[in-house]
């Protein structure tokens, strides 16, 4: 079946700071038309950073979308000015919490929501941190506060239904892979 | 530190037929303003469906926000004639494969992006499938396709950057997760 739809028009409603808006209609495969609602969201770079204590660090800052304080990887837009999501992340990284790391991976890069938007998120994860002498500023609009957290902890948390973050949820899947992958492979040692 | 923002005022700029966008304002917790872009959206549900066979259901289908055919789990928005986001999933679990399942547990519930958007999913697993005689009708502008997966079959195409999709990245990795912990509770008996 060939699913592939067909720009006709698209219409823009709103041009703004973080996203815009536009209604496009479309051609469906079977030749009809229909109306797309779509959100243009500049991309965005989140981490798993871990410390030498084996814990994870979260931001906590309030969410005017859902009007609640959340529990949040440290990430952030990219900037025109950065060089790349890395990098971005490593300014993230310093602005939120003050540190720096030495070792660092991707881990993966996804759509957070693409029935709708097209806001793309890189996801990393790094350890080895150092606390910098001199933290960069947050931005004039941004208030939080960082901590660490074990996986036990993590765990408490998302069963009583205080982490709410998607790409959250899904960084502390991914550590708790990480370590039941490397105990499995101690076992066979 | 006081990190809670109050609304002064919302200006609404569309009303769609799945989202809503408004402009709000807002006081910091120094006492300065700032404005927030917002997206209202509708939300949504989403499921691991896992046959006999050890695979994954995944459905290909257009997107039109990042204008590429996407391969994700069944998902789908929760309609207001839906009961709960359960039996929107149970709906769409046969409208987009034609199935039904005798075993369901929810996973977890997330906001989409929160950092903009109130979207939430709700993300459940099933398995114990059965095909049904007379599956039910797409919406009119929905085309897709289903197939199933292995798990090998899965990391290839996550390695191959061909699962561009966030809750079925995570969905994923919370299928490898739990096969992990089955695996290290196998090892210990």
């Amino acid at each position: 079946m060939d699913l592939k739809e067909t720009e006709i028009s698209s219409q823009q409603i709103f041009q703004g700071r973080i996203l815009d808006l536009s209604v496009r209609t479309i051609k469906l495969p079977n030749g009809e038309t229909a109306t797309r609602e779509i959100i243009k969201h500049r991309p965005a770079s989140g981490v798993i950073a871990i410390n030498d204590e084996q814990k994870m660090l979260l931001v906590k800052q309030w969410r005017e979308a859902i009007k609640q304080i959340t529990l949040e990887i440290p990430a952030g837009l990219i900037d025109p000015t950065d060089a790349s999501p890395l990098g971005a992340m490593k300014r993230e990284l310093n602005e939120e919490g003050g540190y720096k790391a030495d070792y660092w991976e991707k881990v993966s890069e996804f759509y957070s929501s693409p029935g709708f938007c097209d806001e793309k998120m890189y996801l990393f994860y790094c350890d080895t941190l150092t606390k910098l002498p001199d933290k960069r500023s947050l931005d004039a609009d941004e208030f939080l506060t960082a901590d660490w957290y074990s996986l036990d902890e993590l765990k408490n948390l998302l069963a009583e239904g205080k982490i709410v973050d998607a790409k959250t949820i899904y960084a502390i899947t991914v550590w708790e892979n990480m370590l039941l992958r490397n105990a499995q492979a101690d076992n066979k040692e």
